[in-house]
C-alpha cells in the first residue's frame, strides 16, 4: 500500500495536536490568527504550506516544525 | 544571543547536506530541476519555502524532510 502524501501526513499530525489539546478548529485557527476556512483546509492536506506558515502552525501547537515533520513520518 | 530564524538555519541544513554529498549548488539545483539563481536564494534562506518545494529538495538529497528540520533544530 503506498503511503499518504507528507502533505496529508503532515495535516494528521497537525490535527492530532492540536485535539490533544483540545481545542476546536475554530479556535485554534483564531489563536493563530489565520481564516477558519483556511485553516479547515490546512487539516484536509489541501493547502501547500509554507514554511511561515507551517512555523505559526507549531508555535501556536507548542511543538518545534521538527517534531511535527517527525510525528508526520510516523504515519502510514 | 537570539536564535537565527527557522528559514536560516533550514538554508544552513540544506547547504551543510549538500556540501556533504559533495554536489556544488549549481549542479543541485539542475538535478532537482530548479533554477540555479532561485536554489542560491535558497541556502541563503531568502525564500519562503512551500512544502512541496521542500521535499523537492529533501528527495534530492536523500534524506526526510522531518531530518532537514531536526538538522536545523541543532543549529544556533
Amino acid at each position: 500500500m503506498s503511503r499518504a502524501p507528507l502533505s496529508v501526513r503532515l495535516a494528521k499530525a497537525i490535527r492530532a495536536r492540536r485535539e490533544a489539546l483540545e481545542m476546536s478548529q475554530e479556535a485554534f485557527a483564531d489563536l493563530i490568527g489565520v481564516h477558519r476556512t483556511y485553516y479547515g483546509a490546512v487539516e484536509r492536506g489541501k493547502q501547500n504550506l509554507t514554511l511561515s506558515s507551517i512555523e505559526r502552525i507549531a508555535d501556536g501547537l507548542e511543538v518545534s516544525v521538527a517534531s511535527l515533520f517527525v510525528s508526520a513520518d510516523k504515519l502510514p
